[in-house]
Order: structure tokens, then sequence, then C-alpha cells
């Protein structure tokens, strides 16, 4: 249970500012005309001093071949990694050869440009798949979004990397470790097809303390396990999933690194919980905890279930405390557990306890969930579901939406 | 690829009636006030001479007692079972010990009346998780129940134990094997939580051959492999999915008992499909086929994810061939093979060949998916998906159905 304490106390605090915000790194975005809206679609994320770069990626079979380029210019050259290109627009997931040579052309093209080798440079791609990028568009505006380079350009890159997200998605934490300002900055982008496995559809984090690249991947794995593989839109895993994490600067004490895991941590969730909230359609952010199992491994996989259950997400949505429905989804995570040990709670209210249900207040309970559903975006404003399934030590949290008409029509009126 | 082959060739015609087609079976229904709405709530099938009793059941660990019960009793006596009682309106699931005191009342009552041991009466329930049954309802209406037993009882049974279902679910076969006529007739009900693992929500096969029962239990599990759990409506697994299927009457030669499993496959595919095409809020039937993968097991969990997939479901709601979404969904299926291999077809139309797309006309694919989509409820016209993944022997069916916004109000206004 340690993602959870966590966040109870830290020396972390949130700052407005993104991937820029740390010191060491810069940004750009421009409207390349990828898109067919006419909208930001091209960004540039470049460590111009260099930096240590760790990566997760979707382990869906179907991939797309930008994510193959990461994983392999990562693997060669975890500290030399210096820039990554993001287009929006079209995903270049099953594309065959020519998505491999669109690929390979956009980082040559701009390694070029940077004066960089091709293997410092990383590409990401998020859209339509089976939809090639119009390369010759991208190519003619790197000079363009290169000139636009800066220490403030994080905002425009959150932007530029969009699709059908309603609101960009960006953070910022700082704290003082070993006498000095450490600053952690991140961006995402997801909202539909999103039910991570390893990473989400793109994030990215930058930070200005600098830590070595088996122990920075290490930290990552760990901080990605309870936030973007922590949460669920539709169950749908994207081919293009991918999360690049960049550190670079003075190192830290081992205590101090300690505490900035805390703060990576943090920056992974609130950007995760920012993609569920987003959720294609979606009118409140859901969050289930569970405990009492023996591991947390079992405690994430009942959570994640429920997170995922069409039954229970309608459920919010229509603001019906139908316990049932979730207890349903409990039982059939393959975890092992014994139904009069189970407890439930929606917000504040207990609705079983111990296997039986509570004749309580419904309309005290609805009116909870109403109160959560007023289409405001706001992170840190979820509704709460809290199951105790045992006197097991294993907890986790889990982060989803509800399921509304807009999500269908959205995804009905989508068409290629 | 045993279970594909069947269906085009056999000895089996449909015939109109359900579980009451086969001789040695009666069934009635009636109006006992346990739904709110009024409508039939309480259905009775009996083998007055006696049967092979053979059941699956919900693999979820959060199920009813009453599943319980059946599976206890069947495993006893697995020829002496005579009589199911079956009630909608409540699931009598996570109602603690009241609910497991309601199940042993109802059967006991049933079975004095009709002479019978408690043993040899069974119990479903199906309804609102968390809601007991109205007992004492129950239990007045069993004089009226009894006495509406006939040998032509099967549509007011199979119209009682509907819930959110559209239509009732019932089909016949028969053939002549060893020189006489043999006839096996089924019933079913379930639109929404369905993703059975093991069985569907309430299913009922009625033969009026004799097999004994440990040969019955292998050829019903096999049935139920490729119909009942190659269904998913919403990737919800009920507490209560249960399916009995009986067996009564004159033994059978070891050739006509392979005929016999073919129309016992038949049978439980046309239900199964029929509660797929009645999923909640759907307005068509899918088809996944899925062939090439290594196993029988490798196919089903490829067609079933591109089944259960929200995306896929929407893009087949909007009309639109968008064939990245059904790849995607391959992809994430835990099964290996070669996007390179990969061939796909919606209909007669060929979208993706060995890994690359085709540029063809999206337009008449389309027009195949909206010609299907006019909610008109027909078994066996279906929105057909095809994928060749590879050059193995396995292959497999799923069923599903498009997801539209009439799912979501459904679901979000069925206020508990």
């Amino acid at each position: 249970m340690e993602a959870l304490s966590l966040l109870a106390t830290s020396l972390w605090s949130p700052i407005s500012g993104g991937i820029t915000c740390p010191i060491g790194f810069q940004a750009s975005a421009i409207k390349a005309g990828l898109k067919s809206s006419g909208q930001p679609d091209l960004a540039l994320l470049l460590a111009p001093q260099g930096a240590v770069c760790a990566g997760t990626f979707t382990q869906s079979l179907i991939r797309a071949s930008c994510v193959d380029l990461c994983i392999n210019r990562i693997r060669s050259n975890p500290d030399r990694i210096r820039a990554v290109l993001i287009n929006s627009g079209q995903a270049n997931a099953c594309t065959g050869q020519r998505g491999i040579i669109d690929s390979l052309r956009a980082t040559a093209a701009l390694a070029g440009r940077l004066g960089l080798l091709d293997e410092q440079v990383l590409i990401c791609s998020t859209g339509l798949i089976g939809a090639p990028i119009p390369i010759e568009n991208l190519i003619t505006g790197l000079d363009l979004l290169i000139k636009e380079l800066s220490i403030s350009g994080g905002v425009a890159a959150a932007n530029a990397i969009l699709t059908t997200d309603l609101v960009e998605k960006q953070i910022g934490y700082e704290a003082y470790l070993d006498g000095r300002l450490v600053r952690i900055g991140g961006m995402a982008k997801g909202s539909g097809m999103i039910h991570p496995n390893m990473a989400t559809m793109l994030a990215y984090i930058t930070c200005d303390a600098g830590v070595p690249d088996d122990l920075w991947s290490e930290m990552v794995q760990r901080a990605v396990a309870c936030s973007f593989n922590a949460i669920t839109v539709d169950g749908d895993t994207s081919t293009n999933d991918s999360f690049l994490a960049f550190s670079a600067g003075k190192p830290l004490s081992n205590e101090a690194l300690e505490e900035l895991e805390i703060g990576l941590t943090l920056t992974c969730q609130y950007l995760a919980k920012a993609i569920a909230r987003d959720g294609e359609g979606a009118n409140c952010l859901l969050e289930v905890e569970v405990s009492g199992t023996d591991s947390d491994d079992d405690a994430r996989k009942i959570a994640r279930i429920i997170c995922s259950s069409s039954l229970v997400k309608t459920a919010i949505h229509g603001c019906d405390p139908n316990w049932g429905r979730i207890v349903a989804a409990a039982g059939r995570a393959g975890v092992n557990f014994a139904l009069q040990d189970l407890s439930l709670w929606i917000g504040p209210y207990q609705l079983v306890k111990k296997g039986d249900p509570l004749t309580g207040d419904h309309l005290a309970v609805s009116s909870y969930i109403s109160e959560r559903m007023k289409g405001v975006y706001l992170v840190d404003d979820s509704v709460s579901i809290r199951l105790v399934v045992g006197n097991g030590s294993g907890a986790a949290i889990a982060w989803g939406c509800d399921l509304s008409d807009q999500y269908v029509r959205i995804n009905a009126d989508y068409t290629t």
C-alpha cells in the first residue's frame, strides 16, 4: 500500500507549468497541417544539455512502428536521448513499411536540423489507426518548430498532442531536496482507447534532478504501476501508448532520491487521473479503493475491474447506488475472497457490512454521486467507491469515469 | 474447429416450440406478484417421469445461493432431478442468510405439492442483485403454477423468465436418429450483465433421448464452450448464470449420440445468439470469426475480446468500418501472432491483407453494416467480422452486439 500512503504527506507542492517547468528543458508546438481541423498538431520536447530517458510502452501485440523505434533507441542510449517529436492526428499504426520509413525520415530530418545523431531523437504518434502521417507537411514544419523552442513552451506542447481530449493535461511539482529546489513537470494526452498496460496513451515527464539511468528506469516503472496502469476509460488498450520520463541535472543524495520518487508518483497520478476524468463523454472521475486483500496486486485487479464495468459506469452516470453491480464485478476479478467479509462504501455511506446489505439512505447516496456529476473538470473531486474484502494488508486504487450516451455518440460518429 | 463445421450440414431441422417440444416435459408460468410490473414472473419446468440433469453455472466468486443449491443437488442426484422453479424480478444474490432460507423454503414447498423429495427440485432466480424474493407471494402462487402445467407450456415459461429482454428466446430442433424422431428444445433469458463464464444468465434445454449422466454432462460442457461461453453483451459476468440440460427417454446408439451432440450444440448456439442479439440497447448481432491460430482456445480469446471492445461496438453502431479498432483489440488478447500475417474482412469486403491496409470501398462496407442495423430482430442476420491471423488450424466464433446510446440509458435509468 505504498502508493496510497505516499499521497498523505509529502514535501511536494503543485505548481503551474508542465514539462518546461524544470530547468534544462525546452518545448514548442505548431500547426503543421496534419490535423484536418487545422489545430496545433506537432510538438517538440528538447533537452539541450542531454538527459537520462526511461520509457514504458504499450504491451499490445499490435503497436505502431514509432513505439518500436522508441524502445530500441532508449535501450541503446538511455543517457543520450535529446529530443522527442510528437504528432497528433495520425497514429501511424498498421501502416506497413511506409509507417516505418516515415518515422525514420521524420527523426532523421529533425536530428539533422538540431545537429544530433538520428539515434538521439524519438517520435511518438497519436490519432487514427491505419492513417499514415502527411510526412511532407511534417518535415516542412520542422524549421518553424525548432524556431519556436522555448523554456515556456510546455503549454503549447501539451495542447498540440491532444486528439479527442477536451482539456490539456499538465502539472508541475516542486520540493526542496538536498537544500535546492527540484522540479518535476509532466504532460499527457488520452481520452479514448484508454486501458493502459504498462503506460498510457502519451505522457511525458521532465525532472531537473539527475538520476542514473538504471535507477531512473526502476523508479519510473514503480510510479507507472500505481498511476497510468491503474486507470481505464473504455477497456481498450492503445497501439501507441508511450510514456517517456527525462531526468537532467545535478544528482541527489540517497535520502532525497526516495523523496524524488514520491514526487514522480504524484506527477504520474495527477496526469493519470486527468486522463480518466477527461475520458470520452465522462462527467466525473471515479475512484475505487480496495483493501484487505493478500497483495496490492490482488487489490488492483479488483479495483480495476470495477472501474471497467459498463454496468457500474452506467449506474454512476445514472446516480444510482446500485452496489450489486459493484459486488458482481468484484466477483469476477479472479481474486479469492469471501462475500461475508466484504464491506462497501460509496462516498461516506456504507451500503454493505460483512456481506449483508444495509438499509441505508439511498437517496443521500444518489445525491452524493449527483453532486460530483456536474461536468466541471476537477481532477481532485471524484465519486469514491471503497471496498474492504478481508483482513489482508493489500490495497490499491484505480481510477475511471462514468459511461454516458455521449461516449457512444463520440465513438459511433467518429467516422473514418 | 469442430463447432463451426458442425453447422454446415446436419440432420437437424429447426421447429417451433421450446422446452416442451420433446416428449416427457411439462411447463407452466404465472403472475405471482414478484415483478412490480405485474408481468409473468414465476415458471416451472417438470419432467414427470424423471430425467438426467447436467448444469453449468457462473464462475463468479459472488454468486446467488440458488446457484449453490443447484450445484449441490445435481452433484448428488444427476438422474433424479425432476423440477426447476424459476422466478424473475429478484436475483436473490447477496441477500445473506435470508436468501438461503428462501431458496430452501421455495423448493420444499414445491416438492411437497408435487410429492417429490426437496433434493429433486431446483430453483433459479434472476433480477436485481441484493433484492430478496417476496417469498410469501411465490409460495402462494405454487398451486396455480402446478395447475397450469402442460405439454405446451414452454412459451409461457420462456416469457415468464425475462427481465430486461425484449423478446422471448426459445427454439426446438428435430432429427431422425436410430429410426425415430428425437427432439431438443431450449429456452433462455439474458440481455444485460452478459459475459458468461461457464454458462449464461438462465438457459434450459430438454431432450427426449436418454443419455447416461456422465456422458450427458460432457456433451453439455462442450456445447456450452462454443455457444453461451462465446457471447458477450457488456463484459459483465452475472451472479446467477445457470444453464440446465435435461435428457429423458429411450437411449441412443453411439453413432446417434454423436449426431445428438450436434443438435445440442445447434440449440445452444441459437439461444446464445438470441441473447446477444437481444443485448440491452442492441440493434444488430455481431459475429466475429477468427482462424489461423495455434488452438481453438486462442482463436476464441481473440474473437471474444473483439466482441467485447467498446470501441469496436460503437464503431459498428455508427456503421463505421474502423478496422483499426478491431486490429487493436486483437492485439491485446494475449495471443501471439504477427501483424504481417493478419487479414481482415467485414462482410464480403477485405480491408487488411497480410498486415497492409487495402484502399477498398469504405462506403460499401458502411452500407453493408447499415443494412444489418435496422433493428429487426433476426438471429440469423449478423454483421460479420472475419480475421485470419496465421497458418494454424485453430478457429472459433464469438457473438456480441453493437453498443448504443440506448444501452447507456437503460442502465443509467435502471434505478434500484
